[in-house]
């Protein structure tokens, strides 16, 4: 037999789309949204329900001390690392039913097609609904993640939410174990490889009119704070040439900020996204102007690059409108590429199955870029309509999605395929 | 006798000093400034301070209906209109303690100067301590100079503060009558000029080191709404050709505007002191930022040229950003020019006293713009420190305040002997 077996296997998409249905209302807002928070009762419900289902696809379940919530499939070589699929059921306030939660479904969906088949893996396979990716109340984001590879420590447990609650009693609530959370880590030989099927939550696939995204990387981000002070004065006494205004100045910086990417810039995006002044008022030249800087790109040196040519520019703002710039790195997250074998076996899974596919980096995070850490990573993203996420608005087709699950479900097939040597 | 009577007369300059103190205290606040709203305990104690300063300079003093304090002195041809001295003594929240105050005290100085001399003009005097300036409590601004040229209606009476207590209530404990504001009204042909003592509330005196400012208009105001829409979006996934980014659009709005003015630009001043965006994350493309532009100069075609040259370079911004930009006239104030004579009458002033002088513009609004309705109007500044005005630190150094009082007593001297045939 030449061919592997599961070739034309396809998930139930009626079945995926009806999960995704019953998910998305627990927590649903009158608008369309959704508000699930991890640590919430609307939380509680979602867990019970995808629980329920990993069950129904004949996946051994279980709770993490992380809270993560794990449904096992053996293999037929049990001396083989995991191969885990996996995302996130939490939303934002007023967020979509798509983030994260139909990663985790689709994954469900790919196991229960395989059982119901009765397609044994070489590989052991791992579902994981990681807990708490989108930071609710103020908490660190991707905590499951970050638990499953060793990255949280003693504060992340004590730290209070913007409740006042320690994440280790909202940790209890959902199951977790917060006094034993080093059995949550997985080891890197624990994990062969990680598979994320997600909403692209951007434009670039719908626009393309391309039905696959291949991720080649989780883009790095890093952000800058800029602070202008300049000399509030009189709008109406004050004449030009002797005005230090910190909104011209911060315009001309905003200006820089964009150059720094597209045609001409040494990083993928680049944006001013918050900004206020002081006094803010209609007849007062603005004194001081704080924003921050949002670079994000695929490439470390891209993003160092950008950041000191800004520096650079903002020297010679400050220099003409005589004004003080001030510059101060705030955070970043290096960016994480996705392995070009996994890249491969998505972009062979999407042919198999007649679906365009184009190769792009993801302007959002993901549970993936933890996970990368400890394993080899592989993104697979579906359009999402107008590029809208964490909104009301966020939607993807039924077909788009039930594509998405196929290819995730191929690219198990083909990736053990290929790596059970 | 071929020179004019008090050539070498002045005014006392310890005198004026001690008055502006003695103001100054009444509301004073613990940084330096002074809150002497309109309409409040502080606003009566500096009126009766004024009242009692004016009664000690032989004035004769009314309150007229809209509580404007005249001190009356008679002239030697009862058959000439009043020659007119003002400005106003309430502030604004913790304001200066020479904004208004200083013109009103170095009138009734110049009263005091001329009784104690014994010199009586041809021309009767009036010095008028005007109510209301400043628009306290979010009323009408120059209330009680609207109220002198009949600029005001039923209206503006029934209109509540921000408090919600009608200005006729208001009025009435000031000592005005609301039932008979027509009585407040001058007629055109009652007022032979107007002089206005203030200092400038800017740097152009302080930084060209000039002694004394001869204004040659106030300068009119066009205020606009500026709205830009574009797209709110993902700052990470959103690719730079996909955006429609409201602050990028709004960097090129603000320097357009600050282009406007200055060396190459038709009005004088041109400033965006407001902004704001939303939805002001730093990782989201900003959708809509509003702003508000300020054009002043003393050519009201100048402001025209001004907002229709912004409003082509909006259409062509709003192109380039595929964004859609509105512009709203919000309101106006047309500029009021000086009377050529009365600047005649200020420089040879100024040259009688050896003090340096320059011709400038107003860019802030006074009671002279209003009273230029019904008379020509002369105004005289002063240097301030900084430039700096509508704050505690507003000062200006006594030698000057001392020496802009002696111009307007010689100013009066000279228009009474120019302007009586």
């Amino acid at each position: 037999m030449t061919r592997r077996p599961g070739r034309t296997l396809r998930i139930a998409g009626d079945r995926l789309l009806a999960a995704i249905r019953d998910l998305g209302a627990i927590g649903a807002t009158a608008d369309g949204g959704v508000t699930r928070l991890a640590f919430t009762d609307e939380d509680l419900r979602g867990r019970k329900l995808v629980h329920d289902l990993m069950v129904g696809a004949g996946l051994q379940t279980r709770i993490d001390s992380a809270a993560n919530i794990i449904g096992y499939r053996p293999g037929q070589r049990q001396d083989l690392p995991v191969l885990m699929l996996g995302s996130h059921i939490d939303t934002v306030p007023n967020g979509g039913a798509l983030d994260g939660a139909y990663g985790v479904l689709a994954a469900v969906e790919v196991a229960r097609a395989l059982n119901e088949h009765g397609i044994l893996l070489s590989h052991p396979l791992a579902v994981v609904a990681f807990n708490n990716e989108e930071g609710a109340f103020g908490t660190r984001g991707m905590w499951g993640a970050h638990a499953m590879v060793g990255a949280l420590d003693e504060s992340d447990l004590t730290a209070a939410d913007d409740r006042g609650r320690p994440v280790a009693d909202l940790l209890t609530e959902m199951g977790g174990d917060p006094g034993r959370l080093d059995q949550a880590v997985w080891a890197a030989d624990e994990v062969a490889a990680y598979f994320e099927l997600h909403i692209e939550q951007g434009p670039v696939l719908e626009s393309g009119n391309v039905r696959i995204g291949v991720v080649e990387a989780i883009t790095g981000r890093s952000t800058l704070d800029v602070t202008v002070r300049g000399k509030a004065s009189h709008a109406g006494t004050t004449p030009m040439e002797l005005r230090q205004d910190a909104l011209v100045a911060a315009a001309q910086v905003i200006l820089a900020v964009r150059d720094l990417a597209g045609r001409n810039g040494p990083v993928r995006v680049a944006t001013v996204g918050s900004l206020s002044l002081a006094p803010n008022a209609w007849n007062v030249v603005p004194g001081i102007v704080t924003m921050q800087v949002d670079l994000r790109d695929v490439s470390e040196s891209a993003m160092r690059q950008a950041a000191a040519r800004l520096r650079g520019e903002i020297l010679e703002i400050a220099m003409r409108t005589g004004t003080a710039i001030d510059v101060a790195g705030q955070n970043s997250v290096p960016a994480v590429s996705c392995d070009l074998g996994l890249r491969d076996v998505i972009a062979a899974a999407g042919e198999s199955l007649n679906l365009s596919h184009l190769t792009l980096p993801s302007g959002a995070g993901h549970d993936a870029q933890v996970i990368g850490r400890i394993a080899p990573i592989g993104m697979i993203f579906v359009p999402s309509r107008g590029g809208i996420s964490h909104a009301p608005e966020e939607h993807s087709a039924g077909d788009d999605l039930i594509a998405g699950a196929n290819v995730l479900l191929q690219s198990v097939l083909g990736y053990d395929e290929r790596y059970a040597n």
